[in-house]
């Protein structure tokens, strides 16, 4: 059985068509979300038409459409309740793309991370695991949460918002108001924050250099890079990754899922991140010893957990 | 269709038999654990027998037995994984009990707090919710979580744990040896620490005189009852409710539930606890507006809770 996968971004919406384990096709094209939501509609069915014709296929041979949505979704209804990123409230989603494609092909969404959860899940690294984690180190902490191999949403899909648990009360602001959120301090912008910071405190780092001098340039990457040979640059990480490994803890203690996904961009540090969070990771877990072992991995689908989680939502959803 | 439940507790052994809504029967037994766990099983069917003649009734009426135990409760297998409180391991508990009613009823296991929360969600204060949590605090912060009118367990019942959620890294040291538990500044423990604290501070305080000169004296009911009348009892309290309401909106961002219930000692301030908790609770949810509302109501079933949970879990399990 053949699905359509779609994943859509604040600048890119990304496509694919799956067959079991196969990609027929994968495409990718402008959100052009500065047009509002009913050009982006657009744009998304102006895809699923260009990958059905690069694939040969017509509507007819999809059983079914997945999508993952930025924002709070009402997957039973179909609807988008609400998006920061796309500046959307209350879009009828399904129904928009439903009358573009003028087929009566089942379509599915759930919000974005979930998706991506649940392609990891169902093609990635949690493969192995009927209960997984994917936390994703990016401009925020995205959270999604599988529960016997399906995505939890909570109400409403308002559930799963792991970014906004506080693990530092009274602590650093977090864009949702409250502070001390986890992605206060586990974001790649709260890392450049921490970053900056010490460069400022520490004119000899050599932090400066591999930045050239600037500021301006310091990602999520550059503390990480300068691990073994900067006092300044290791105190960044090691301060990071201890408010990393509590939240991820936390969310262990609460889940206990067989294994805990990391994604986004933090993520490329791959073992390195790995072996510095197990330790600290570890003893946070209640009943260490005795209780179940819980993997840190790394995502393996990078841009693709979306649209290939998008392609499991929907075979899931069809009962496939 | 009957069905018994029994409550396994550190001092007593709770049970009853249930058919449909109505209650035919409840007796109680003390637990004995400093006799070991053949001794404790012996004594639950013992409790079974019991309510089996009180009522009537012969083990072949009885459609399965459920019962929640404290620990790590690995449920498919039917065994206690560890319990601290009972001192333990390995205990198999299905087994042993099936040998000592010498009838083959079908016995379901999980752990108490699980347990609990299904009694609220199946009998008591979350009957209107498909999904709910059910915050205990008492001596430590318990937590049990149903989805979709479900226990969700974790791998090997390990999760759920939602007291060892860091809310304050750093923080006060708590039992299970992180920093800042949830528990470490939810429970009643924590409670009475903390007042005990103001008063040593505060010589004049109201708080000396309910407790009649002796801070052995103090109990989580102590800084509440004096909550309107004195300065120092309404600023341990507004803390207390501080960090109360920073652990429940990270649950409820984590679960989005309709419902979180309150249990425990604390919960016997009923109205005066919701009044506290609403503002603070609210603020925290992720979307506040656009979301949908979670409840902040006090548990109903009490001391019930636990064999009434075992029952709903039997009839669950046997598919009823």
């Amino acid at each position: 059985m053949k699905f359509i996968g779609v994943d859509l971004g604040g600048t890119n919406i990304k496509g694919g068509i799956v067959d079991g384990d196969e990609v027929l096709v994968k495409d990718e094209i402008k959100t052009g979300k500065e047009q509002g939501a009913e050009k982006v509609i657009d744009n998304i069915a102006e895809i699923i038409k260009r990958m059905l014709f690069q694939s040969g296929l017509r509507l007819s041979d999809i059983a079914a459409i997945g999508a993952g949505l930025p924002g709070m979704i009402d997957s039973l209804r179909g609807m988008v309740l609400y998006s920061n990123n796309l500046r959307w409230v209350k879009v009828d989603f399904v129904k928009s793309l439903q009358v573009r494609l003028g087929g009566p092909v089942p379509i599915f969404i759930s919000n974005d991370a979930n998706v991506a959860a649940l392609g990891e899940a169902a093609f990635g690294a949690a493969r192995a695991f009927p209960d997984s984690l994917l936390i994703t180190l990016g401009t925020g902490v995205g959270g999604g949460v599988i529960i016997g191999g399906k995505i939890f949403e909570g109400n409403m899909g308002a559930g799963a918002e792991l970014g906004h648990m506080v693990i530092k009360a009274g602590g650093c602001r977090c864009t949702c108001g409250r502070k001390g959120c986890f992605e206060a301090y586990s974001s790649a912008t709260a890392l450049i924050k921490q970053t900056k910071k010490a460069m400022l405190r520490d004119r000899n780092s050599q932090l400066w250099t591999i930045c050239g001098g600037n500021v301006d340039n310091v990602s999520g990457k550059t503390a990480f890079d300068c691990y073994y040979s900067d006092e300044t640059a290791k105190k960044v990480v090691d301060k990071y990754i201890g408010y990393l490994a509590e939240g991820l803890s936390n969310l262990a203690n609460i889940f206990r899922p067989q294994a805990i996904i990391l994604g986004g961009g933090i993520s490329k540090q791959g073992q390195l991140l790995i072996d510095l969070l197990k330790e600290p990771f570890e003893s946070g877990l209640f009943g260490t010893v005795l209780g179940p072992r819980v993997e840190l991995k790394i995502a393996e689908l990078k841009n693709d957990a979306g649209f290939l989680g998008a392609c499991a939502l929907a075979r899931q959803r069809l009962g496939q």
